[in-house]
């Protein structure tokens, strides 16, 4: 249950997960962190805003890269260093989302590599780009 | 039902929100995201790990501050463009986490704002820290 | 899967359900029905009131008298009417709650019952009263 | 985090939330309150009910009175003293319900409030009437 070394890993390398974000999905999350927003919850009120329904948050689809990086590539023990995210389409309740995350960069000096970021739902539109930076487990650890 | 437009915020503004951590939230986020590394959710694993415990998920306190900015400042009706998120510190099951948003920048022609987000836990320690750049609510909408 | 008639009920029937309440109850309810008061979710806020420990939403006790009159007595097909609530004690996260109903009168040409409706925990002590008036189901439902 | 104490209330304030309840809030608040009803969770047993499919347990809004109380009017810091309550309609799965209370009474001497409180639906029919009684917090708590 150790993910990969520095070593094992090379730049191009890539993974990804694909999940249907569900309206349960949007409630459960919303509970969690407390984000209420009438956009998400009320479906009265969202048919008034610029997306006509409730869309997800967009942070839940970026715990979908995270669930990437911490479980397949680098794998368990990663130390998650930063992320950067832009918002580029809404998900919809139902939208099938893919996080896939690609290496762009190592520092083997360092233990840190830089992966490329992005969510695109099932039409292949890009929700979320982005980029993050990790360092992979050791490989005494 | 809606936030506040650019013309009504200032450079400096602030809002905040505060939530204790638990064991449910993170095993809910875990569902809902598929996060399910082993630093998360086994004991076991997280013995062994730097950390000693498990711990919850950095992005689950990124979802804080998104509910800060929807909710409170600017509030509903906000699109969200971008973050940057460093994780600093990790955060334990049962710790405090306080999200904060402070307006740093106004762009009046581009409606955009600039701000700064951090989360830190209950004994003041920062354990998220980052930017975002949002557009507010216009006034007609 | 249909409950007792009026014909089938006594005054002084009663029936009563016992729980735990957890912080996973808790944390759940909070995001069901966006109650998020502090007091429930936050313990470094909670410290500071009255009670010094998060407690439990109290409409959440409530919640077991509707499981005991929808469940028990009078059982599935019953028509709720009418509820009134008195919070006289906080119930804290982990303590054990029981909900207890028992019919005080009977109006059968109206198919009515009024029950005394109570909730106390591991120690006896009431946390809530009230009554509650039901139309319990039809023979012929 | 402290609410609005009685010297800055007056007769006629009012607040309010609004949520679309899905079937995931009723499924979890069935777990929480153990109020397994089959009107609730039992499509099949629910077609052949009054209600001719799955309905939201009335106690659930009721939750959403409690968060406007304790968390907009008055706010943190409220003791919740009593509920009345009267189911006058049934809220169905996908149904918005807003929860709005209103002062209609202030009793200086004793720090107490009493507020209607209701439920309406997304077509503006009342699912729930009642009132509440409460202590806002004290100027110095």
């Amino acid at each position: 249950m150790i993910g990969k070394s520095i070593h094992e890993i090379s730049i191009g390398d890539f993974a990804s997960f694909q999940k249907t974000i569900t309206e349960t999905d949007v409630y459960m999350y919303a509970g969690v962190t407390g984000d209420l927003n009438p956009v998400h919850i009320n479906s009265v009120h969202a048919e008034d805003s610029m997306f006509k329904e409730r869309i997800a948050h967009g942070m839940l689809s970026a715990g979908l890269i995270s669930a990437v990086l911490g479980l397949q590539l680098p794998g368990p023990g990663t130390i998650y260093l930063s992320q950067s995210l832009k918002f580029t389409a809404p998900v919809r309740i139902g939208d099938t989302v893919q996080a896939r995350v690609e290496v762009i960069e190592k520092t083997d000096s360092k233990n840190r590599l830089r992966l490329k970021t992005v969510c695109m739902n099932q039409n292949g539109e890009m929700v979320l780009t982005g980029e993050a930076v990790v360092m992979p487990p050791k490989v005494d650890s």
